[in-house]
């Protein structure tokens, strides 16, 4: 530890990010990212320093980015750049000595005070003809630079011509390629670029089953089917969303099986929770993670449903439930991939006392190569029937070390597989599985519902863990019916798919949402009737005709987000101020360097949290944080209604949560007077 | 990138602490000091997790401490350990699967609630038959688990003793050596504990041309040398002071010169600023870094004021200024250790326009080897004169590289060595400068007055940068008289003193202080007629006769350090509330597994910030923060009157600015009720 060699670089260069809090893995980031890569970059006394950013794609091109400081004191610096290919990039930080600047500065401040002003005017020539000398800078630069030397020589000038010099156009070509004496590397670092839907996604999920089942005379159901399912594809599509999540479409136990609104005793016609993996097929033989339940068809009309989706612009997301029914495969064939009690029986899943006996929890230990080996077998038979995504079921009840391996070996074969979290537990876990390999994890989205709580939480996942953890913000699911949803009324749904459509680039939404389907089970939270163990048909289009559906205004957004790069992106959102503790205000920018039409791309979102009032405040906007300068007077177009206001720094809203409860406003560019 | 074996471990453990923000360097600690090392230490599902620290000191002596939880939901793991040795310690934490905790919790739970009550006592007694067939247990222990897995299985016992069981005291055996079988070691960590004197010790500093000086009938003025200034190290002994820092020892630039009050046009007989390094020695060469000023004596002679200064149980610390003044012997035999201008002269020291003509900075670049051999030479000369502590002046100045080689060559030769960085700058150096090898540094303390100010400046030196940067709260020095001291009249010195005194183990004194010298040079922030350009012998003996000095209570202070080993340690402070925003309350508080005698040692201080004020408030203690029960009553003593107090959760205050503007309360332990 008594370092005699100095580990400091010359110009020290550290704290560079994009990075994670466990130096074991690497920071990630998805196709079209716009990644603040920062340094501290400093010197000793007070000559400058420069900081260039050299970072290298996956198909070995370099780019060089002058970094610029950011705020005064901290010796930070930044370059933005988007990412425009998937795969591993490499980059690094040089810190130099920037000569030039410090000449420029200290003889600025020299001549005007006509102290060493000769003395400062050849430090200049020898520095641009020392310039002038490197080969591999253009030779008209270099002719340019030879002439700037001989005229701040030139002691005839006028005293004004000589001293604009050291101001010269000429020395604009130091930004790019600077004149640098002492310079330092920093580490070579690496980042994971992902493919585009790893970060940016609209998803809708919906149980197949539901999709055509019909109460037969009898008061039986019959089943829906893919092929029934297909046709709300169209529905799905027509609301804008990209990806559709299905519950496991495997055989379903029946042993223990559960009863509507999660009871004992279910009825012959219960369908059983789809989590309940393994059961038995037509052909009466056990089916676990690998095949199709019966009542849905086959797998060919499975692949049939896929195709249709991808026709339709959308993927199809798989569920991935390490669990097994008393009646998989598995129990009979691996007992030891599940936990043998001293009495010879199989532990159920439980939190003790209570138990869940229609599911066996996988035992990762007693042969993990094997259950490593099957699981990979089944994404791999998934993969070849068409399905890249995977929605994994409670990660966190399985071991780090295990999902690390797997997607590890999944990315291996296709990087391209997206691999979704739901680890509804502690950070430390959830944080963890995002570093070892998740692309995307749930948050605790539906639990921040008011505006401080909102900000806190959107401030967390766009700032702090931004480099290795994607949120989805999902605004329910068959699990989360919040207190927010079941007594807000429509108005509540409004303001929370407004929020997670525009704060975050994935979102998802359960089916039943549009609908405004509010009522929970008595003491819990999820909905009554669930879905998990009910056949639910929906009628979307008799609601939407009636007006009691949110479909159009799903759209809407997804329409929106389409149109505006600035949406696509997690790290840009940015809070404003407002008068009301109700009324949150946040902004997404993009500059016109990352847009594909050169303009810039500002969203200003204002929404009344509060789904029982109406709120009139004043909106406070930090402009300088979206492009425009203080003070300016603007226009914008409200995206939902088509209506156009003159906007500036402080500005009138009034917020009915019974007929609009939110604003997604777009800055007219050029209308800044 | 694509990992296909895991780099998590089955049981991970991630984000250890003690750390540094850039992993090129390693955090350290001082002897003596307890540190928290702690962990995140998760598993997956509902098992138990424990954690285990396992350090090994410098002579290979391992320890093994069960790490405890910090709050709810963290995942935090963290034990406390007293580093005793000096050296480089190596720690890695491992965590594993609990299953004793996760048996007694489970077991519990489901033998009260009447499920599986056979079973869970036949796990359990596997669970001990598996300990007891350890044979690195103690016999009798092994026997012990034996009986009880008899007792777990007999179905003859009383339900009440068989349930007992599960919280047997042998199963207490598992604290220190758990049953583990899954298990993860973190990678290895290191950590460098230094002496004792790097982190805790008492500064005071004085110029030794000033004791003893005297002006002569001819008006002018004979110089202190280090005889007359070592009869001013009894009064710095009777003030507790353990260290004793000395401005540039060497012979003064004439070239130059400033005079006093930092003017260009000094008399004959000015003596100059200690500086301004290198000038005529009594032979009339140039002398430089490795000699002595002739005013003040011979190598000899400051040899002898060392010996006394240890006599008295005091360290002489020298200042290391890497500058020279014109007419320092490097500037003829070494011009390449100096920036040469174009026109052939060498750079002055300057912050354009400004020049600062009496020194010129060195050039670490044009001859990096010569320049680093120099400075280690000079290191090395006092070294050998028993000099084992550098006040570094100005390092921020400086290549980092260059301090990081210099101390890294240092401390290989003695590890003891400690360098004081005063690096008044922004934060990336300061902590750089720390991370690369100093032990201390100047902090700042001085700028940091309010009630506000000090909690966030004192939490961060002592929670967010304490694993690599020591703050050495000088209260004065002769570049800082803060217009906190000009204007605060004695209160304000005392409050200052009294917390730079208790808030951190290592604090300092500049002369004068003590007599309450607060005129400044109009427009500065420094003294008038400043020590640095003028000889100032100051008369202790009359102003403590007249009640016109602090020495007494620096004293006292000290003395309370001395007594309470709660003070030496940095990381133990906590703000406690009260009802004034100008009445600071914190506690510093060591647990009696830390301290000699074994008794916990707590001590509040509450202290009056504003000094021209009496405030009478409500101080509210977070009583568990000092090792006290929630609505504990206890006494306290107050160490500097001697007073006794009952307090308790809440109690009122009355401090009054101009008598006695601080409490240092210690508490009374086997007091609380």
């Amino acid at each position: 530890m008594t370092t005699v060699t100095a580990l400091a670089g010359r110009i020290p260069v550290t704290r560079l990010t994009p990075a994670v809090p466990d130096p074991r893995w690497h920071p990630k980031a998805f196709e079209g990212e716009v990644v603040p890569f920062r340094a501290t970059v400093f010197r000793e006394g007070h000559d400058r320093v420069g900081a260039m950013l050299v970072i290298n794609g996956p198909s070995g091109v370099e780019q060089r980015h002058r970094m610029a400081p950011l705020a005064p004191g901290t010796d930070r610096w930044e370059a933005l750049v988007r990412l425009d290919e998937t795969g591993e990039w490499r980059w690094h930080v040089t810190g130099f000595d920037d000569e030039i600047a410090t000449w420029r500065h200290d003889a600025g401040v020299k001549i005007d005070a006509g102290v060493d002003v000769e003395l400062m005017y050849e430090v200049g020539a020898r520095l641009v003809e020392r310039a002038a000398a490197e080969t591999d800078r253009p030779r008209a630069v270099r002719k340019r630079l030879t002439a700037l030397a001989g005229a701040l020589r030139d002691g005839e000038a006028s005293p004004a011509d000589r001293r604009a010099l050291v101001d010269a156009p000429v020395l604009a070509e130091f930004d790019a390629r600077p004149l640098a004496r002492l310079s330092t590397d920093s580490p070579e670092q690496r980042l994971l670029v992902e493919r585009r839907r790893a970060g940016v996604g609209s998803w809708y999920e919906f149980f197949p089953r539901s999709e055509g089942a019909k109460r037969q005379k009898d008061g039986t159901w019959k089943s829906g089917t893919f092929r029934t399912a297909q046709k709300r594809l169209d529905g799905v599509a027509a609301m804008g969303f990209d990806v559709v999540y299905l519950p496991p479409i495997h055989p379903i136990g029946v042993t223990n099986r559960k009863g509507p609104n999660n009871t004992l005793d279910p009825g012959p016609g219960d369908p059983g929770s789809p989590w309940a993996i393994g059961g038995p097929q037509k052909d009466g033989s056990a089916g676990g993670h690998d095949a199709v339940h019966p009542d849905l068809g086959t797998l060919a009309d499975f692949r049939a449903f896929v195709r249709r989706a991808n026709q339709l612009g959308i993927e199809v997301a798989l569920d991935l439930a390490l669990q097994a029914s008393p009646d998989h495969p598995w129990v009979a064939e691996h007992p030891e991939w599940f936990t043998v009690l001293p009495d010879g029986t199989i532990r159920f899943a439980e939190n003790p006392p209570k138990k869940y006996q229609d599911i066996y929890p996988v035992n990762f230990d007693d042969d993990p190569q094997g259950i490593f080996d099957e699981v990979l077998r089944i994404v791999r038979h998934w993969m070849k029937q068409g399905v890249r995504i995977f929605r994994v079921d409670n990660p966190h009840t399985k071991p780090l070390a295990f999902w690390e391996r797997l997607i590890g070996a999944v990315i291996a074969d296709d990087p391209g597989v997206v691999f979704l979290a739901e680890a509804f537990t502690r950070p430390a876990m959830m944080q963890a599985l995002a570093m070892a390999g998740f692309q995307q994890s749930y948050s605790y989205f539906t639990w921040r519902n008011t505006k401080a709580e909102l900000e806190e939480f959107l401030t967390q996942v766009s700032q702090e863990t931004a480099d290795f953890m994607r949120p989805n913000l999902f605004v329910n699911t068959p699990d989360i019916l919040t207190e927010y949803l079941q007594f807000g009324g429509p108005a509540a749904f409004t303001v929370r798919a407004t929020i997670a459509a525009t704060a975050a680039p994935l979102w998802g939404v359960y089916s039943g949402f549009e609908l405004f389907e509010s009522v929970a089970r008595p003491g819990a939270e999820e909905a009554i009737d669930n879905e998990k163990y009910e056949y639910k048909p929906r009628d979307f289009a008799a609601a939407e005709a009636e007006g009691r559906s949110l479909a159009l205004y799903l759209g809407i957004l997804n329409r929106i987000r389409a149109e505006h790069p600035a949406l696509g992106q997690l790290r840009n959102i940015r809070f404003h101020a407002s008068d009301d503790d109700s009324v949150l205000v946040y902004s997404k920018h993009l500059d016109g360097r990352f847009t594909p039409d050169g303009e810039d791309d500002t969203l200003i979102v204002v929404a009344n949290v509060d789904p029982h009032s109406v709120r009139e405040t004043t909106v406070h906007l930090d402009l300088e944080a979206i492009g425009l300068e203080a003070g300016a007077r603007f226009e914008v177009d409200d995206l939902v209604t088509g209506s156009r206001w003159e906007w500036g720094p402080s500005n009138y809203v009034r917020l009915d949560a019974f007929t609009r409860p939110a604003h997604i406003l777009h800055v007219r560019r050029g209308s800044d007077a």
